[in-house]
């Protein structure tokens, strides 16, 4: 696997691809990588085929960030992510250096506008989206993919970039890869490595409470206050638990929504002792893995 | 010369100009040509090569009019437009439709902040280089040039194109071409159409008083509300003219400053009866020919 660690490294590898005629799949991280990443990247494979050169990025961009504790305290683990995109059968990784993407007084941005960036995340961490549509529009414009894949479980991130993508006519194709959860029904997630046994026990309220909401759904509840009490209900019984939403709302645009239907996802976000984690059901959709009965 | 009159038709030309290795040069308009655009065109092919492809497109962008009488009254002459693109040796001609470059909830906008857009045009134009960035953005995405050219009399546009193209990674060079002047030295702008001959008298008053005002410079005058008052002085004299704003500013940020020195222009925006017309002279630099004793 090659490593590029500056725009002008990348710039020449896609030439190179271009040149010999292979289309390019991409996969934009923030490091610190998880077998959700890894499903990433082989799912970038299957959509564009095994001549097709795939790259991971991995840069924490600094503008998507609010709070600038959350920014120093991201997990950073090169070494490993280079040998797991490695053994994942990856082309190249480019790793930027903040000093070049942000170089010389940038003062431009990308912002989506509307009610998909109103609700769910946007509201508690203003510019945030702002930021990722910036440096994605950014490295896709270095990186110049056919393909992109994004992980369902941000899922008001891909939407917003997908709507950034038509918007801005960018010649790319997004695709999204479902959410990757570990044995016990926990959504994949970088943030995932700050929880200790203890915090994961109240993180594992989250999923439950999403998935007996998809239940009450399928058994015809469709009050959106009373679908979102569920994940109310499993995680603020543990001390350190704050919800900061839980919230039905319908795709594709996020509007917020008072009677769910099956277009609807009810979309949740908890902070666990100060760690912040989301995840969402797709209401009648499949079910999350849980033991609902367990810690009840 | 090709009429391309959808974004598929404009990608498959894109397409078949790479597939061939010719470089495309691109300049961004909004019709009602005139001499200043085409040599524009010119320069795109004197900088690209006599391989390459040349592509004009003609766009009245809705989103960067902040008046709906303006937009409404923007003069449209394509025929004519089309007639001197042909004659001028331009490949192709861009002509999309609104409804195709805004679809769908188009919730997109691309935005510079800073220094570059908090005066000049920018104050009494909200949102107007916001609508700029963002169609230029689209266009660039959609025509894949190599070189985009466009006119210097839109000094404060460029500067944000060329900052936008930096700060966005877009792998697209920069040209900015001189202003091209009508005899009398009034600056050529699709506007200049709706100045009746009376107008026009008036409307000379700005080139006059920029140049008086580069006179006062080379011979050492750098006080910026002096040399400002050129251009008070050359246009108020005629009834139905405003002053939007004379200001000398500092590339290539515009800030605004007390003291003139050769890094510097000054700028105005001065409405003729209710026509809004820009120029600008970098002090110092060439004279602009008018007969400064003419109706003074």
């Amino acid at each position: 696997m090659q490593r590029l660690n500056t725009i002008a490294e990348q710039r020449a590898w896609t030439k190179e691809q271009h040149a010999a005629g292979r289309q390019i799949g991409f996969v934009p991280t923030m490091g610190a990588l998880h077998a959700g990443h890894i499903s990433l990247v082989k799912k970038a494979r299957a959509e564009c085929g095994a001549d097709a050169a795939i790259v991971v990025s991995i840069y924490v961009n600094p503008t998507q960030f609010d709070n600038p504790e959350d920014l120093e305290r991201y997990p950073q683990t090169l070494d490993a992510d280079i040998a797991m995109l490695t053994a994942a059968g990856c082309d190249a990784v480019f790793v930027p250096k903040t000093a070049e993407i942000y170089a010389n007084g940038h003062a431009t941005f990308v912002e989506v506008v509307g009610p998909l960036v109103e609700g769910l995340c946007a509201v508690a961490r203003p510019g945030h989206f702002r930021g990722v549509a910036t440096v994605v529009t950014k490295l896709f414009n270095i990186v110049q993919p056919d393909v992109a894949v994004f992980g369902q479980k941000d899922l008001q991130q891909v939407l917003i970039i997908s709507r950034m993508v038509t918007d801005l006519n960018l010649p790319i194709r997004i695709v999204i890869g479902p959410t990757v959860r570990e044995a016990d029904g926990l959504a994949m997630s970088s943030r995932n490595r700050r929880l200790t046994p203890d915090m994961r026990i109240k993180a594992l309220g989250l999923q439950r409470g999403l998935e007996l909401a998809n239940r009450a759904f399928k058994q015809s509840e469709v009050n959106a206050v009373k679908l979102a009490e569920f994940v109310y209900n499993e995680t603020l019984v543990h001390p350190g638990v704050d919800v900061d939403y839980a919230t039905v709302v319908k795709l594709p645009n996020l509007v917020e929504v008072e009677h769910a239907d099956d277009q609807c996802v009810l979309a949740a976000a908890i902070f666990v002792d100060g760690v912040r984690l989301i995840d969402h059901v797709h209401l009648g959709g499949a079910a999350i893995p849980v033991n609902v009965e367990a810690d009840s």
